[in-house]
Order: structure tokens, then sequence, then C-alpha cells
């Protein structure tokens, strides 16, 4: 250990454009959503390990000497390619945690202890994680990847894997890049475990922060990107990702010439939004791009509907928020789920909140909030807010 | 004059697929909608031409004396090619109707006598026309062609030209092909004096009825097709046709790539459609054909929104028949105007009903009727209801 204590954020995610086209091969735009996810390390002398999760009511911790035989038959911690299943295997019979469990909780306690041994593997420190998030779990919004990138940044700086960037004068700072790619690795192992079979989008979008072009599997981070306003809206209906990807797999199949050009549709929607935001974030934005950008996501939503994952919340979403000229589209796999409303810079704070009433009004959750805000961030703290802090200082 | 008395009747027009698209060389179904316009001519012995359109307000007669100086110099009957526009100047000077009247009252006149006079040119005929209809003019419902398509039909069978085919045993009778063909083009004239520059949809589902596919200036009647009960709502919102096509036009232009993909899904949109009308018609229609229809109206409004061309009285339109699981999309020009609500067989009354006292309280203007039905017809009186002999009658 090189530090007493680590202050780590790390945001959410969104799908700007490209949802559900993306599994066919189309471009998507994932963003950064700066509802983050905020993490504090603390070194002990506890000899305990233990982990504080109190958006899901969890507070566990474990004897070192305990969880030391587990790492007997390891492989090298380097390895990063492949999860260590064994170890995986080993940790679900030490915890308790069945196979088939698959709840957040049980989740979330399998991903820091397999990122907690494979990177302190060779010296097994005492240590004190608690993690507060703004992000609602399951809302498809890249919490689980958020927690991973938090662990895993805090988890290697602890360690002396990577660097620790904070100077004693700045409030926040980011790692290096050739740090970020290792930081992004290990987060994408917490995400396998948690996930089965993920993307790797929501762990880079955490990681990297600001607008991610997604095609074909490859994840480029777009250079230069201006951060936008939005309201955030969780309608709250619950869906089915598999159900919803695979209703539009049906709808392709039963009605391939009217949809095929569907899916060209969004591609070039999101080839066009990535245009206008390179623009706006190179030239300066204008009223224009502005425009430019609602008209997009009016199209988006209409083709998202096509495809047949709208639903009578989300037309509700947008026919209150156009009403008060702001323009909103699902964002994920929709069928209720979230949405997102972009907000001009002069959008006048009397419209937002009357916004945000009629949203909460439709039983909505709401946020004001934005995105293209920085991935994964190391923060003194005199930069969280002291709600955070004190939650996070309750343990 | 071989006959004392005609009765004819034609039916309006909707645009089922492809409305805007068709501009840009896209497939469109254009069918027949059965709220018809009534026709009923007779020979008299006035010495007079005599017109009646209750739906307008207009009753003119002139003397056949002052008509028919108006016929010197003019071409030959049989040429349908161009419209003679010496005669229409004249016309418009002998009514005093000016160049730049486009009101549906001198239109409806100039159209009448322009078709009067070179139908009857050898030997003016002292008649009289009534004409009812049930369609509402100006809402891109076809209510000119029907009323060309009628005054066509009855001048031409009165005169001899085309025969009257309907026999004592019949209620209601139908012409051979080419006597058709030739109601259409005499029709298309008068389209042409009112329209300026009409496509010639609209004249042809007037005359044929059914289904016609429209493409590159083709229209081409399909041979098998049901007929389907539908509501016909007009939102009254008032448009410009002009004003909408033009909107698609730089919404193409400025967002080519995400546009011209949707123009090609309208297109198979209409193909779609076409293949299982013609299936419904050959092998019966299932419920399984209704949901295909059902889903590719659904995608077809939310591409005529993505064009630009909804309006909210429209979504109110799809969001009131949704919610009693019937199936919603603008006709026409779109921009508040017109929409359609496809009903199945097993609709129930109760179900129409509520439907439309909603959208009747939404201040719309609600028909229960149906697509695909018969074009131009001869009718006995007894074809005829009371409600529309009564007023054709009062004359």
């Amino acid at each position: 250990m090189q530090t007493r204590e680590f202050l780590v954020s790390a945001p959410g995610k969104v799908i700007l454009h490209g949802e559900h086209s993306v599994v066919h091969g189309k471009v998507a735009l994932a963003v950064s959503l700066n509802l983050r996810t905020y993490l504090r390390l603390q070194s002990t002398a506890s000899g305990e390990v233990r982990i504080n999760l109190p958006n899901i009511d969890t507070f566990l911790a474990w004897e070192i000497t305990a969880l030391q035989p587990l790492l007997a038959g390891c492989k090298e911690q380097g390895d990063l390619k492949e999860l260590d299943a064994d170890l995986l295997k080993r940790l679900r019979e030490f915890t308790g945690i069945l196979d088939e469990s698959t709840d957040t909780r049980s989740m979330a306690v399998l991903a820091f202890l397999y990122m907690y041994l494979t990177v302190f593997a060779e010296a097994l420190a005492s240590i004190t994680v608690s993690v507060w998030s703004e992000l609602p779990t399951g809302a498809g919004l890249g919490s689980s990847a958020a927690y991973n990138v938090c662990l895993s940044a805090a988890l290697l700086s602890a360690r002396g894997t990577i660097s620790s960037p904070l100077t004693p004068q700045q409030e926040s700072a980011r790692w290096c890049k050739d740090e970020m790619e290792l930081i992004n690795r290990w987060a994408f192992m917490g995400e396998k475990i948690i996930h089965g079979n993920p993307s790797g989008v929501d762990n880079a979008v955490g990681t990297w922060g600001g607008f991610l072009r997604y095609h074909a599997g490859n994840i480029t981070p777009l250079s230069w990107v201006p951060i936008l306003r939005i309201l955030l809206t969780n309608t709250k209906v619950p869906r089915s990702t598999k159900v919803l990807v695979s209703g539009v797999k049906d709808k392709i199949n039963k009605f391939s010439s009217v949809m095929k050009p569907v899916l060209e549709s969004v591609s070039a929607v999101s080839c066009t939004c990535e245009q206008t935001l390179t623009e706006m974030a190179t030239h300066g934005p204008s009223a224009e791009h502005y425009s430019i950008l609602e008209e997009l996501i009016d199209i988006n939503q209409h083709h998202l509907n096509v495809m047949g994952v709208g639903h009578s919340s989300l037309d509700t979403l947008c026919r209150v928020t156009l009403a008060r000229g702001l323009h909103s589209k699902l964002t994920g796999a929709g069928g209720g789920g979230c949405g997102i409303t972009l907000l001009r810079p002069e959008t006048d704070a009397s419209v937002i909140q009357s916004t945000f009433e009629e949203l909460k009004s439709c039983g909505f959750d709401c946020w004001e909030t934005s995105i293209g805000a920085p991935g994964v961030q190391q923060h003194s703290s005199a930069a969280l807010s002291q709600d955070v802090l004190k939650i996070l200082n309750s343990y």
C-alpha cells in the first residue's frame, strides 16, 4: 500500500444512437452519463477486507487469512485476456453464491473479491472499500460498469500497479492513456463476471468518458466532443432486453425489405450525429447544431418505434417534453426503461423545472444531468459533494 | 339523348401507403374510399343546361343558345390528349371566372361546362345535373375526381358515346374496360381544369375503384383485392400540401443518408402491403393478414413522422385508436388533414362506437366506411339511399 485513502468516480453510460441496430452490425454512439459512482478505498490495519455497498444494503468483511488459500493455483496477475474460471468457482464456493445466482448483490461481491484477489495476489492488503452510486441499477445505465471501473482504478492505484495521478493542488485528475487501458481491461473482467458476455462498451464509456463509436465490435472514443445537458428519465416500466432484442430480430426476418433500410437509416443517424458533435467541439456549438441533434433524436425515436421497442410511457415522455420544445428518445433496450431529453444551453430553468414536475407526476424518476462528461477520475475530498462524502465516510 | 335519367356514383380515394415518397419515385398504393359522390342527370325540355351542387350551395343554369357560340373553332371531340385552352379561356370569360379564381365553386362550374360542351359538341342537349357528395372537399380525399368521374360517365352515357350498362333487373352496373378508359380520360380533363397538373391517380381510383399501384407516373390497378373496413378521420387541422411536400424535400437534402433509406422502406411497405392484399383476395383473409396490415400501418406512420409530416392531432388519432387495439396512419399530405384506421372483420360495434365518440370529442369528423370498393357505377334509384335520392330529386 502506498496511500491511506483513494477517492475515485466513474460515470454511467447511455446509448445516444444505435441501440438495437448495433446488434445487426450498424454504428452506435455510446456516451458517458454524468450520474456517477463514487468509491472510497482506505487502507486499514484490521486484517480484513471490507466492502460497503449502501445502495444495495450490502456490508461484508472477510479475514485476509481466510481469503489467502483461494489464490492457490492462480494464474499470473498480468493475464487479462480471460477470466480465471477456477478462481471464480472457488470464490462462489467460498461465498456460498450459487451458479444460478445473478442478483445484483451476489454479482457485486463476486466482482469485488475477484478483482481484489487478482490485483493484490502477491500480498493481500487490509482495506475497506465503500461505494455509493447516483445511478439506478438494472436500468441499462451502465451502473455495473461504473462500479467495476471504480474498483479497477482504485485497486490498481492502491496496489501501485498504476500511478495515483492526483497532485495536492488538484481536485480531480485522470490517469495516462496506458493506465486507462489497464483500468478498462480489469473493469472488463468485472463486467464478464457480472454479465457473462458483455460488449465492453459500458466499461469503455466508464473509463474514457465522452462519446464512443461502437461498430462491429470495435470501440473508438471520439477525440473532441462537447458536454451536453440532458434530462434522464426512468419510466420504471420493467422490460426484458433479451425479449426486446429478439423481437427486433423477428421483425427484421418478417419484414426484411422494410426493416433493413431502417437499420441503414439509424446507422446514418449515428454517423451524422458524430459529425455534428465533432463540429460542435471543433468550431463551438451553434443553435443550428442543436437543431440537428434534436432532429436526429426525433428520427431515431420514430425508428425505434418501427422496430417495435417503443412503449406508451416513452410516448408520454416525448409528448410531455415536446410540449415544451424539448426532444426525447428512449435509450437502451426500450419497451419502457429510460429516455433522454436534450436541453439547450439557453433552456430556461423554469422550463426544466416544469418538465421535471410533469414527468414526476407521470410516476417517472427524473434527473437533470449531462452526457459527454469525463470518464474515471481520482478526486480529493474537496471535489466531492458533502452528501456523497458523508455516505462514503460513514463506514 | 337516349335516356331520360341517369344515376351514377364514384368513390373518393385515400393513399394507403406511399404518400410523399411517391414524389421521390417510390411506389404508392392508392385506394378507393367508399364515401361516394352521386350524380343524377335528367334530360329536360327547358332549353337550358342546369347544374345543382347543394354541397357547395351552387345552383346555376345557362340557355343552350347562349352556350352554342362558345364551341366555335373547337377541336374534334375525340382529342383527349390535351385540354382545349382556348375553349377554357372562352368559358372563363363567359362565366366571369377570373384566371386567378381557384375556389371550389368556380372550378366545379368550369369543369362541368367544359365537359358538357366537349361531350355534346355536336348537339347541345337540354339537361339538369345534380350532384351530392359524402366526401368533404379539400381534404385530400379525391372529391374533385369523384365529381369529374361522375360527370364524365353520366355525360358520355347520356350522349351515347358509351353504353348505359344498367339492365332493368340490376341495381348497379359497371361499364366495360374500354368505356371505363374513356370515362377516366374525360375525367382527367376535368381534373386538369381544377388542379392544373394532377397525377391522374385520383380519377383512376374514382373510375376503377379497388387498389391502384402508382409508381414513376404509371398507374396499375391491382386485379384482386379485398374490401377493408376503416374509420376515416378528418382532424380538420388545415395544412398546405405544397409546404409539406417542400419540407420533405428539404429534409431529404439536409439528411440525405438518413432519409433515403426511409423512402426505400416506405416503398417496401407499399410492396409488402400489395402482396398481402393479393394474398387476402386470392386465399381469403386471415387474422395474420390483418396483423401484417396493422404492422405496416404503424411502420409507415412512424416513417411519415420521420419525414416531418406528422401532427399532434394525428398522434392523438393514433393514441386514441391504439388504446382500443386499432391501428391508424395519416393519409395524404399529413400535417393534420385525414387519417385512416383499419377495422378487422371481428371488430366489435361497441369498440367502433366508443372510438368514434372519443374522436368526435377531440373535435374530429369521423366516418365508418370501407376502402377497396368499386369505382364508378350506374345505379337504379333502388340502389340509392332515401337520403341521397331525396337530395338529388329535389332539383
